[in-house]
């Protein structure tokens, strides 16, 4: 007898996050999943999303790690609203504890979610969470093979985040193998170049974010 | 009803790590696991490590990646025996993945087998791969709060290399509490800070594998 464990967890999660998109969509929410390894700098590529877009969305902060509130209390620091997802040894997010998560968000007063995922560019790829878009930052210090060698996050991101250009003279990195490795998987998916610590590219990036989320607002 | 999906699936891991480690003692191979994030350099601290101790050990290297053969190519042109594993998805490597990959290598002739694992700081954490001693790399980039977020890896790691310390004057980065975060989870461990690729701190690392490898001859 052979056990197929995943197709189960997978259904029952893929039922949570419909229940969650259908919540986000009816408080008029665009949730934003955003995917990467452990320190290629999620939280402050988030914080320099919320001070480009802070004038024209509410936004709150979702924070899923391991362990640890480290990034929660960075968001709060920042005057936003933020929850801390603790998994507890789990190496993503799943729909449920982001159903938890709403639970202490006033989805009211809040047009942007932004959710931090688990540093990891393996696992979360499966797990809907009931997102609008998904995107995965990759940083240059990590070296452009990174799409090669975890192509699943990359075919299934609508944008790809480059991030830490600011270090590009310390690094052997070649952009042109990393974007052409980006658009062998996944042809659609704009690559922004930036350095969430400088500022640089941080507004191409904001931009095409806003324009998805009036997309999605003139859709439902 | 309630499932315990982990306990059987790790049991199984346990007695084939078991037998894994068995028979790399019946042949003298030290066998060392090599846990990061992607692009923490394990490659390169790997390469490092090969050409420090090439002349002492026979050397070959197993290299889990989700996909792609990119870095056996490169331990290959290094001259060095190795055997490429493609997870094809999975987040970790098992032990019953380096089983079939010992079929391939002539362990008789080997002293030393480096494994590296996919990159990743959760999934690899809770299987055993039949391996002498694991050891976790950490890259300044990713920054200084890793073992915070990432506690499990760090707590059961024998050593930690503090790669990429050549880039120190483009981060961030606070060495004292990354060892003192270090220090709390796992005081025994070593933590060697170095440059793979530079070489830079690289001869202390080494003498230390090489110790590890001493000991183990020793009482086996």
């Amino acid at each position: 007898m052979r056990i197929d464990l995943q197709a189960p967890i997978l259904a029952r999660n893929e039922a949570l996050a419909a229940a969650n998109r259908h919540r986000l969509a009816a408080n008029g929410v665009f949730a934003l999943d955003v995917l990467a390894s452990p320190g290629a700098g999620k939280t402050t590529a988030i914080l320099a999303t919320v001070d480009a877009l802070r004038d024209r969305y509410r936004i709150a902060v979702i924070e899923g790690d391991v362990a640890s509130r480290v990034d929660a209390e960075k968001v709060k620091e920042h005057g936003i609203p933020a929850v801390q997802i603790n998994t507890g040894g789990a190496c993503h997010l799943e729909a449920d504890m982001i159903s938890r998560a709403l639970d202490a968000l006033a989805l009211d007063e809040i047009d942007l979610l932004i959710i931090e995922n688990v540093g990891n560019l393996v696992c979360p790829t499966e797990f809907d969470l009931g997102q609008d878009s998904r995107v995965v930052v990759a940083s240059v210090p990590e070296g452009h093979d990174k799409p090669l060698k975890y192509p699943g996050i990359f075919a299934r991101a609508e944008a790809v985040l480059l991030n830490k250009c600011d270090t590009k003279p310390v690094f052997d990195f070649d952009e042109v193998e990393f974007r052409d490795a980006v658009a062998r998987l996944n042809g659609a998916a704009p690559v922004f170049a930036m350095s969430a610590k400088t500022g640089d590219g941080v507004p191409e990036w904001a931009e095409w974010l806003s324009g998805r989320i009036q997309q999605t607002r003139r859709v439902t």
